[in-house]
This record gives structure tokens, sequence and C-alpha cells, in this order.
């Protein structure tokens, strides 16, 4: 086994221990983790962990590969190098097959709070100096982009860009982002470069100035009903990031005929009237992480297009005053942890 | 004012009476109605009727013109004539003018238990022996098709044909239709009329037979766990056809990646799993009713592909029995009443 340190839970709290991590295996690569966001995801798993099984979140980040195994053939060290929110799938069903990795039929293995496929054991996040990984699902990370604000591409950027390109976003298209956050804003800076016409909706109208900033054309102010009535039915697709649980009544009305609102944000069950769906044929989905071709094409595109996500960098010691801050929405739009305190 | 005869609501019941309609505007026509479908809508009407205003019920019906305004110009005495479930609206806001008048802002007026936009009274609907509606809102029923079975098309039909015309339902796509009722039924013809692979998913092995009749290819019998799992995320329009609520989940597992359940039969409340849509990248939406245009469309279709309602007709003094057997699905497809017994 290969030692490192991380953040692990204790209770609500993370605690910087010392962990293991497998020794290599042919096709695996070490990484040393610089870079790690901080994720709605990881609040959640945070308040929701029993003290059951060990707990290190961290689904986004970026380092250099520092070892390969034998079988390794894309990557050598001294490579930057970018992990997302999988880390194995089964790899042989049409899911699999189809590159949807992310939909694998026996569930894809999580980065963390995941088993692992050989030797069943819990995987630990990038909250950790190190993370060993199958090649298959680490990417290179395009030059030029800058690792801490890459890190977050890897989940907030891929939950966006997939249910937007499976949505045809591109130019033509009427795009509304709800919720400016970790999410939204990537989710704006990507449409807008995906040539769409893009508006945030946001509860308050002190954002817009950073909406404009970020690539949209347009505000709607949802606690303002002559806004929210000038807006009514005209977006093709409304991409609602809000991380908690809430009414889609408001958000749907602003749908257009025969377009779309995904829920990227808040995974939990949702309740919606049929008739909100039903006048203007109106549709829902979901999104989260992306299989790896959309992942490599969404890193080549953010490349293309110098997209990454506005960042405030931390000590990774400050992981707790992270969390804090993300839960009362206090953070502009991403918080990253620099791990390299845990040296 | 008019007279006729018509079925009204009693408490539950209905209960044949003398009605009036009104003397015809300029617009309007009048029609001797035939036939008219037995919607589940009518039975839901009948059942939340609070004794409170007059309810008569019926919404897909046909008939013959026996009088018209002096401003009418597509119809004349003795034309065969269909009217849906909506007989008027604002005309002039967006959707209205974009010929979604099913959409209309400011509501369309329902066939019956609407509001008439001129005289505020409460309009009473096709089980009746005359009906007076604005010509744009009346179909001419093209010939060749009967004008028993072609009643119910103008409900159940246009349900089932503008959600699969919006989801590009046609060759090379594959459609499954759950509940195999009125609606149902029609779905299976039109979806394999317009070139769809089309299944059946059905709680009984049972009603196969008729399902390859009515035009379906398959069969999926969603109470057998093994025929389930054989056909998960394999359709890319499913047609939820169901006419109370139920629990989407098993029906969107069936669903293809980047697919549609559309729900149509029961239009209430729903709440479903995001994960089951994000898993898939799956879309929820929900059909009724048609705009001029799709519904007019839609009967050409028909008449030129020869699809009618499997219908089973009854004098109107059995309006009571057709409802009641309805209610316990005792029904294959669709019950139509004919009026005449009202001479």
């Amino acid at each position: 086994m290969r030692s490192t340190t991380g953040w692990q839970a204790h209770g609500t709290e993370l605690r910087q221990v010392p962990l293991s991590r497998r020794d290599l295996r042919r096709d695996d690569i070490a990484v040393r983790v610089d870079f790690c966001g901080v994720c709605h995801t990881d609040l959640h798993s945070l308040r929701g962990h029993d003290g059951e099984g060990v707990l290190v979140p961290g689904h986004e980040f970026t380092g250099v590969v520092t070892e390969v195994g034998p079988d390794v053939t894309v990557f050598r060290a001294g490579d930057a190098v970018a992990v997302g929110n999988i880390v194995d799938s089964c790899g042989t069903c049409s899911m699999c097959e189809a590159g949807q990795e992310n939909f694998c039929r026996e569930f894809p293995t999580l980065t963390y709070g995941g088993k692992d496929r050989h030797d069943g054991t819990t995987t630990l996040g990038g909250y950790s100096r190190e993370y060993v990984v199958r090649e298959k699902f680490a990417y290179p990370l395009p030059s030029g982009l800058d690792p801490a604000a890459a890190a977050p591409l890897m989940c907030a950027g891929i939950t966006v860009w997939e249910p937007m390109r499976a949505l045809n976003v591109g130019p033509g298209m009427r795009v509304a982002v709800a919720g400016l956050g970790g999410l939204g804003h990537l989710a704006v800076k990507i449409a807008a470069a995906l040539g769409a016409e893009v508006s945030v909706v946001s509860r308050s109208a002190e954002r817009a100035k950073d909406a404009f900033r970020l690539g949209a054309s347009g505000v709607v102010v949802s606690t303002d009903p002559e806004s929210a009535a000038a807006a009514r039915d005209s977006f093709d697709v409304l991409v609602d990031t809000i991380p908690v649980a809430h009414d889609l009544a408001p958000y749907l009305a602003l749908v257009a005929v025969d377009g779309t609102l995904t829920q990227v944000g808040y995974l939990g069950s949702v309740t919606v009237e049929t008739m909100d769906l039903l006048a203007g044929r109106k549709k829902l989905s979901s999104g989260g992480s992306g299989g790896l071709p959309a992942t490599a094409a969404m890193l080549e595109f953010c490349a293309a297009h110098g997209i990454t996500a506005d960042v405030e960098v931390l000590p990774s010691k400050r992981v707790g005053e992270a969390l804090e801050r993300l839960d009362r929405g206090d953070v502009r739009y991403r918080f990253v942890l620099d791990l390299s305190d845990l040296d």
C-alpha cells in the first residue's frame, strides 16, 4: 500500500489523517493531487455521513502523474491530469460500450464513497494529496488551462455540458440558467461559448452585473413578477442549477413551447404538475456527470474557448470554512482546495 | 335561444333534460350531434361535480351542420363536422397566433365546463343533440371516416398525436405505448402509421393479440421482471396513457438514452426521482389536446391512413352503463354515444 494524507470525516467534521492508497495495478496511475474543487455533493455527503465507513470527499481534481503501471499508455510521470466523479465502470454493458460509463448498468464506481470493483474497498476522494486511478478514467489536462480553475470542470463543468449538448445548445438557441453558483456560472460560460443567447434567472437583481461579465445577455429576476411575466415561455433550454429542493412551476413557466427544463443542481425527487408540462409541451430532464468521450470533449472545448471556473483557492486546511461558506452561498463561484499544504 | 336535449349531471348521475343553446352568432354553426365519445375526463368531471353549476359532459363529437351564421365561410348546412375539447380562445396571444390555441395564455374555452368568452355562460358538452360552436373551432369531417369511430379522434386522437408529432415519431423510432385503452389503442395505430416500430407495455400478456392487430410489433409485460428487464432503455418515446396516478419509475426504465416519457393519461401532479431521469438523460413531458392546425393535420392523416377508434356504440340512454364500464376498464377501446335516441 501507498501512504498519503487527506481530509477524512469524523462526524460532520473533516480531520487531516494519514490515508492508504492501493499499490498500482497494471493500468493505474498515481496522481499527486494539487487542486480539488468543493462540490455541493461533498457537503451533502458529509451531512449524511452516519459515522459508518470512511468518507474522504472530493471528485473534481487536477494534479500531476507521479507513477504509472506497466500497461499504462496515455500518461507518463510528470503529465498534468484531471479526474472527475467516476473512476471505473463495468466496461461491457451497452451503456459503457456507447461511451456512457456514467450510466453503466452495474453503476459506475464513484470517485469517493464508491466500491472498488476489484478489492471491494470504499473509494476515498480527492481531498487528499494522492489518488490512484485507472488511466482510462483520467484525462490529460489541456495545456493552457489553469490547474486550479480547471478542477471544477471535472464535475460542475461536465454536469452542465452533458445535458446542454444533448439538447443541442448552440447558435439560435435561447438558454436560461437558474442559480448562479458553481454549476450555474459554468453553464453561462459554456452556453455562451456554444453560441447560444444566454440569460440568467436569479432571485436578486444584484447578480446581473456578474451575469453579463460571464457571457449572459439578459437577466430574469424571478422574484419580480413583471420580469418573470416578460420572460414567460421564452427559453428553449432552462438549466436549473439550484442545489436545493424547490418549486419548479415558476421555472417551467419560462420554458418555451417544446423546450426543456434540465435540473442538474438538486438530485432528489421532484414533483411537477403535469399541466405545467402540458401547456407548452415542455419537458423535464436531469443531468450529472458524463461519459468518457463527453468529458474529454468538454475539456477540449473549454481549452479552445479558454473556459475555466471562477475560483477562490484556499489551502486545504481551510476546508471547513469553504464548506461552511458554500452552505450559505457565499462563494463566487467555486472553492478549490490547494492540497500542497498536506506535504 | 335554441332548444335541444342532453344529459346533465344531477349529483353523480346523468339525467336527460331539455337544454338551451345560444342563438347563432355571426361566425357560429349549429351542429346536430350524432356521436359523442366517452372520455375519462367525463368520468372525472362527473365525480368531481359539486352540484354547483351545470355539467353536461362530452368533448369529442361528430355530427352534421344544420345552420350557419352569416359570416361562416367554411361550412354549409349538411356538412359533416367534428368538434374536440376546445371551442374558443383569445385569438391574439402569441400561442393563439402560433396556432397553439390549446395553450392560449388566457386559457382556451373548454367544450364543456368552460366559460363562454362573450356571455360568460358555462359551456355545455356534446352529450346533447345540438351544439353551437364558432366555425373556427369545428373541423370538416373527412369523407371516408366513419362518424361514430371518428368521434374519439377529437380528444383521444389529438392527445396522442400532438406529443408524438412534437417528438418526431416516425420511421426508425422505437415507440412504446403504456396502457391500452382509448388513448393507447389510438397511439399504437397512429405511431405505426407514422412508420415507427411500436410496442405495447401492458400489465397482462392477454392484450398482446390485440396489440399486434392494432399495429404493434412487440409487447412488454410490465408485471414480468424478465420482460421488463429485456426492454430496459429501449424506447425513444414512451406514450404513457395510464389514466390514474402511478409510479413512473418502471416506465422511465424502459426509455432509451435521450428518450422521452410523455404522460397523457393522468394529468395530476407527478413525482419522479431525478436519478431516474439523469441515468440516461431521459425526459418527461405531457400532452393533451392540440391547436387548430395540428388537429386538422391529425384528421387528414387519419383519413389518409384509414385510422379511427375501435368503438362500442351505445344509445345515449345507456351513458350510465358506459361510464360504469369505462371506470372498471371494461371497454375496447372507446364508448361512443349515439345521440339519435334524443330525437
